[in-house]
């Protein structure tokens, strides 16, 4: 296409309204613009993106045997009611009123239609397995939205849903949309991980988020560079140090700490590394509120799902009433020494069953005590475990090498619901004994227009963006300088780029009779990864120059040689 | 794609409400399912035939050089109160409330969105002609939604918009769109017209429907086979008569036509052909209530449309009352002999103007007149003019051949909105002479799901449908006869297959274990253009079987010539 041809309106400024890389770049390049409070028209420069995030979505989704179908929109209450998600979901989901009264809502989302076409649909395990799937816009009626379509209120959503005969046919159809999802990632050129997640409201049991790693996503998660494991950072296991306890080498001693009321302010008070000093929190735990302490050392934090699960239900901390009555000291000043362990439970993380010599609170105002030591100052504890969040450096929990954190921005979710679905609704088939079972679900959510922002967050500098070449608008930009003034740029620009069309080549030819600057500053602003330049200058020795928006030195090459280069740039 | 991988479940059974055969065909094919009233599931099979009809309208689209963009679905009622139409639209639109109670509608059409756009995006004359669509999903809140997706209340539309800088501009872009539209409907291969079209609710000047013509169409179209020439059948002109009026020939006679009160009955007793006789309609006009009467052929009938052009306003039909006040006789046997001319306008229809010896209402009961000439017995009309609607056998408008009647299905409408949104909005942009000047607009609308329909009521048999190729779901079945059970059939068939797929064949390959009539006849249901049928006893001579699902004779073909057959026939 030639740029004359193409509807394009960068603009300078991002609106003030735009907090996020992201959403300033796309509004600045001209992707998007604002309808309303969450509301976005994909202008055609960011058509152009969000049509091949689509096309590649669609390819693996086929591939991996999945058949695109596409659900109305507006879905009937009563549907909802079946699942009791009609009063659950809350006033995310748009809910209308047809010109007759009746009931319906703009789907944030389709396991209920998709299961009430299975239990009409799908009789026999003969039948089985099916996975369809649509690409659709979605609503969801978010109290705030922001962040451009990054959280916007209607987006375009791939959903797809997996019916199977039973648990091994799920974990198959689950393994083939986790295999889909990696290649759909791979294919748009993204840095992502995998991992780990909650179910989170969908419900059912497995669940995988996709990540596209970027410092402005909302979680944090813990990866292996030198594996495939990444789970958010609640969800990584800390593994217990490998190397025991050391024997106790000092004695105890009181530490005078008349300010210092945390691990790091005592550490620093006495040159030692925080790693040597354990805190102590004070809890209260279930329904007969049993107040009960845990063990961490200085420098980790509280992992409070893990500690869920260690005490096998649900905590609260304590208050500083509570902690005066048990400790006879203030907060800031804990410590596990003397504690009355018959009726106080100690639950110390892994990381503090292996300490010796350590620092910790003396439970007197104003003193810590060093040398502390278990079964000689103070009994083992009640029981060790994993308890705390992990730390970059940490081990990998699959044992190959060492963690690191870092941010990722959600685009993708795979559950396996199980039979959430089929048994709130009645959807059967019948089983080869002859037996109605309930269908195994698996749903698969990827946020199509959600991509593009991650992309952008991964792939940015000052210049704007840098989008890979499977989501670029055009691949390859061929900036003709002097277009309206030189015949001979204007005819070897025309030539190049016929050229480079019959080979194939995604090419936008910038013909706009604009200042050289300006044109570069657009290339680079929308984010065309592959720029040639035509100038007077370089014709007049035969050359051309070539730039990567990425990065790297630019090239002058021989217009002649132009379309291979470009061809090799590109492959 | 292979039977065993394809979601395919047909039915014998038609759902008992479906009144239209594309309706009927559509559900037992599994094209589409219906989740409740106007809102259908396009189920995998359907989707692919969506998606083929979507490709074909975007590559059409962008080669006459307009943009893919996306609006939001869900539009703020504000700026449908900018332009009036969020009173004017009715019931027909799904207004919407979110959780802040603020208005919204999911939108039946994006006027207001896209000149919401265009007033701050484009500025200059520089960036005109602009012209932008969607494919998109609309929601239209018909009152008694049937006929599946030929009226449902979700469906999916194409509509593009265009913004020129004067009328001479916005005529260029519609003929473009005029233009682009003709090539989807051929690439279809459907049998369409274009026809001159009213502009209805949209507003403003020229507007052409495109029309698939099919015998369940709502509108009636005359056409000239001879040429290009089509119209709905209320705007068809009815030129007049070339052969002038013959001198009187007959005397007047009254005939005694005791039950006769039409021309036909009156012409069948007479034995005289019904062209020969008049037929008096007795109207009041305008808001000073005038009596006045039209004269039309016995075998014509009245244009309400061009009468009230002609009259330049407004009219009624008389009563009973007012009928027999003026000629003190019954309706029946009225006539324009004695009629008060100077008080009592008469308007003859263009062929009536050149007969002469004709048979009419005596204007007393029970009686007719034959032999009656104007000049004569009677005055000359007080004005001649077209108020018939055509009849087939007419001559066309434009002089080439004759006309023809049928029945089309809308499933396009192109429309010169010319200022009448950017005027409401005052979307202004700045022309040459530095003047703010308003748009000139243009819309262009495609019904995508409706074409489906469309398409189905144009070709079909009693054993289903009949795609045609651009839009079948497979190019191509492969029926395995045995696949399960002979070897050779099974190796035969899959080897084809593969060859057919290497060689860019859409083909389906049936290999499912069901009976060979039951395979056969879902192909032939679900449309298949082509069919290739492999089975031992052909086999055994190196032979298979090939047939067109429109017709002709079943064909034996090498088996070794397959492909290139197939791909002759594909061509």
């Amino acid at each position: 296409m030639r740029t004359s041809q193409l509807y394009l309106n960068t603009l300078k400024e991002a609106p003030s309204e735009a907090e996020l890389t992201s959403h300033k770049l796309m509004v600045r390049a001209g992707l998007i613009k604002k309808l309303g409070s969450g509301l976005y028209t994909w202008m055609p420069l960011g058509m152009r993106v969000l049509r091949k995030v689509e096309e590649i979505v669609r390819d693996e989704m086929n591939a991996a045997g999945a058949q695109e179908l596409l659900m109305p929109t507006i879905q009937p209450a009563e549907l909802w009611q079946e699942t009791g998600r009609w009063a659950l979901f809350g006033p995310q989901m748009l809910k209308i009123k047809d010109r007759h009264e009746r009931d319906f809502c703009f789907g944030p989302t389709h396991e209920e239609v998709i299961t009430d076409i299975a239990r009409s649909e799908l009789r026999s395990y003969k039948q089985l397995p099916v996975n369809m799937y649509q690409v659709q816009v979605k609503f969801r009626d978010e109290i705030r939205p922001r962040f451009g379509v990054m959280r916007a209120r209607e987006f375009v959503m791939k959903d797809a849903y997996s019916f199977d005969a039973d648990f091994a046919g799920l974990q198959v159809s689950y393994g083939k949309m986790y295999t889909a999802y990696s290649n759909i990632f791979t294919r748009l050129g993204l840095k992502f991980r995998a991992v780990a997640a909650d179910t989170g409201a969908i419900g059912g049991d497995g669940s995988h988020e996709f990540q596209v790693l970027a410092d402005a996503g909302e979680d944090i998660l813990a990866y292996a560079p030198d594996s495939d494991f990444a789970a958010n950072v609640e969800l990584a296991e800390a593994l217990a140090p490998t190397t025991p306890r050391a024997a106790p080498a000092e004695a105890m001693r009181d530490i005078d700490t008349p300010k210092q009321t945390t691990c790091e302010a005592v550490a620093e008070l006495m040159g030692v590394g925080i790693e040597r000093t354990v805190k102590l929190i004070a809890l209260v735990g279930g329904e007969a509120e049993e107040f009960f302490v845990v063990l961490l050392r200085g420098d980790h934090t509280l992992n409070e799902v893990k500690l869920a699960k260690a005490v096998g239900g649900e905590f609260r901390f304590a208050t500083e009433e509570e902690i005066r009555a048990v400790f006879n000291c203030p907060p800031g000043f804990l410590g596990p020494i003397g504690l009355d362990t018959d009726n106080i439970s100690v639950i110390a993380d892994r990381s503090v069953a292996v300490m010796s010599d350590f620092v910790c609170g003396a439970n007197k105002p104003k003193f810590h005590i060093a040398g502390v030591n278990f079964g000689r100052d103070l009994p083992e504890p009640n029981a060790v475990a994993d308890i705390r969040n992990v730390v970059s450096g940490d081990p990998s929990p699959d044992g190959k090498g060492k963690l690191e954190l870092c941010r990722g921005i959600e685009v993708g979710h795979i559950f396996q619901l199980r039979t959430k679905y089929s048994e709130a609704m009645n959807a059967t088939y019948v089983a080869e004994d002859g037996q109605p079972k309930f269908f195994e679900m698996g749903c698969y959510g990827i946020g199509v227009s959600r991509i593009v922002a991650a992309a952008i967050e991964q792939n940015y500098d000052e210049r704007g963006i840098i989008f890979t070449q499977a989501m670029a608008p055009f691949a390859l930009a061929v900036v003709a300088v002097g277009y309206h003034r030189s015949e001979a740029v204007k005819t070897a620009a025309d030539q190049l780029y016929a050229d480079l069309k019959a080979a194939g080549v995604d090419v936008l030819l910038d013909d706009r009779n604009e200042r050289p600057g300006s044109m570069f500053a657009d290339m680079e602003l929308i984010g065309i990864p592959h720029r040639i330049t035509i100038g007077d200058k370089g014709l007049a020795d035969g050359l051309v120059e070539y730039v990567a928006r990425a990065g790297g030195e630019m090239q002058k090459i021989a217009l002649a040689d132009a379309v291979s280069f470009a061809r090799k740039q590109l492959a």
